[in-house]
């Protein structure tokens, strides 16, 4: 049975790049050697670094001062190579602390110099975005997360500061189209919008680079990575290539603005049900929602083996919430399927009509 | 064409690991979902970490002190996260400087504390491997990597030393059966004998860990990812369960002894045929040759071209030397059958015949 798939991370992909990755562990560009086993320095997969790099930069719209790097290590490693170079020794930057994973980037911060909390949720369990930051011109930069995929809110207008903006869109990158030349660093796991598991996306100005006195490890300096055209040591060769596959998929399908559309309508299409339908509340706070994940409750304890079973019996898929919070979160990415969403609003009507 | 695969790295892995990679792209556990499309914490995928962790210690029949991590970043993460974990402040470490790649991991060790060289080869363009090393006690610890992709030498037997031994395996792990308990740490990007580029093998002593002061960053932190049981954040999912696949295919080929029976066949084959045919001859040390990399020059310039066809026709890819030292390399890793080398051999008398 077809499934709709609702996992949070990694998550959902286009069928044709699927089917493209397997094809190619298979044989690759016809070769007849399976993308696993050639070199990365062959051109053949030169020429797919080279094409992923080039296709995130036209994707964005981003100016000509920034490169696109495909690292590894997650955004976990990000948190502590956005401070190794942009925090100057002694130095101070701003968080905004919008959920686990921004408390987290700021605690390995701390490690390198002072943290300002420029704002924080923690006080609601994080079911809000703060709005009037104070963003001093003295912070080396500010850092905020996009999208908060536990809770389930996003950041719809990003703040002006003077100081290098510096965010984490692992869970919404490449779900809508804003003015990515306002930041001066942009790091996103792949594992949600773009690829598998084992490749991160960082867009980098390269301008706003080697600025601090700091000694960095090499693996660590964006600038090494730079001057290797993404190749400083062997790169997610897979990832990578199927990070691309999902790349050509978005331009064919008309870009950011159409792919916005469509997130806009899948989340409005949810989120209309879980406001009419009794049984079920939004934890959100309603501005802030986020088109990539609609974390809600169902109110009546009794009814959750019933709704659960009904999921399951309709295909669906990864729809509990996160382990740190409970309840149900749909997470709606950009490779999901409207049908997807309408599968499960008629699995929620159908539990109010029988409840 | 039947290709016949020596890259260096990513390389050959086994047909039905290729295969079971491909399917499991497509289908996973018979799920009907993707391997790349689940979550990380979803049983099917945590049996696959905990399985490929465990085939692993058991491969290498590693005692119950170790843990076996799969990471991301390469060898290139764990020359400066083997600093961060072992190294005092103020500390000095040894290292044995065998070729590139073990200069570069001292290079980036030389941020955190001083490097004492134990041995080099440079003055010969790396194609020995010291002995007779004076490896201090006073020490944190002392590093070397066991086989030097580039110039084809290999450590034969490891130096007794009281301090942690630190161990690259990127280009020799799994192809012999040593005693792998003298090690505190080794580690080992996956894409020679394990599996796709990506993943990083890291097998610690746990009682070795936290003996410096040092703060670390957590995703640098051998014991966060010990206490998360390799979960700390997102694992590169397909390249672990690839790489599992190899573990399996290698156990039931027998294990480490009869894997290392086979690569010293191959290795011997060619390495006859190098010292036999006037027009080839071998360039590292004798003793010291790889079982994996087998580095050779053809000394008349004019015969290239024609050497070159030769391989072409016969399916043969990437016997090209590194870019750094030119010559050829015939890189026989784990999955590699005796056949690819008999034809690569057949090749080599051919040439001599014809000229």
């Amino acid at each position: 049975m077809k499934k709709h798939n609702f996992s949070a991370g990694p998550c959902i992909l286009a069928p044709e790049v699927i089917n493209g990755a397997s094809k190619a562990v298979l044989d690759f560009n016809e070769m007849n050697l399976s993308l696993l086993e050639i070199s990365h320095r062959d051109k053949n997969f030169v020429e797919v670094m080279d094409e992923a790099r080039e296709l995130s930069k036209e994707l964005m719209c981003l100016d000509e001062d920034f490169e696109v790097l495909f690292l590894q290590g997650g955004a976990s490693l990000q948190f502590c190579m956005a401070p190794y170079n942009y925090m100057n020794e002694k130095g101070k930057a701003g968080y905004l602390i919008t959920g686990t994973w921004a408390k987290k980037a700021a605690a390995e911060a701390s490690l390198f110099g002072e943290i300002e909390n420029i704002g924080s949720s923690e006080d609601k369990n994080f079911n809000y975005i703060p709005t009037k930051l104070n963003i001093g011109n003295e912070l080396d930069y500010f850092h905020c997360t996009s999208n908060n995929t536990i809770v389930g809110t996003q950041i719809k207008k990003f703040p002006e500061c003077k100081v290098p903006l510096i965010c984490d869109m692992s869970s919404d990158i490449f779900s809508r189209n804003i003015d990515f030349n306002q930041f001066s660093m942009i790091y996103a796991g792949a594992q949600k919008n773009l690829g598998p598991a084992g490749a991160t996306l960082v867009a980098v100005r390269k301008s706003g680079l080697g600025k601090t006195l700091r000694q960095l490890p090499s693996i660590l300096d964006y600038r090494k990575h730079i001057k290797s055209e993404s190749m400083f040591n062997t790169p997610p060769v897979f990832s990578i290539y199927t990070s691309l596959l999902s790349l050509r998929w978005m331009k064919k399908e008309g870009g950011l603005d159409v792919i916005e559309k469509r997130n806009d309508l899948k989340a409005n299409f949810i989120y209309k049900e879980i406001d009419r339908n009794n049984l079920f509340s939004g934890t959100a706070n309603f501005e802030d929602r986020s088109t990539m994940n609609a974390c809600f409750l169902l109110h009546n304890e009794s009814l959750k083996e019933k709704f659960n079973t009904l999921c399951k019996e309709a295909g669906i898929t990864g729809i509990n919430g996160h382990r740190s919070v409970g309840g149900y979160r749909a997470s709606m990415y950009n490779a999901l399927p409207l049908g997807s969403v309408e599968t499960l609003v008629d699995v929620m009507k159908h539990l109010e009509k029988i409840s």
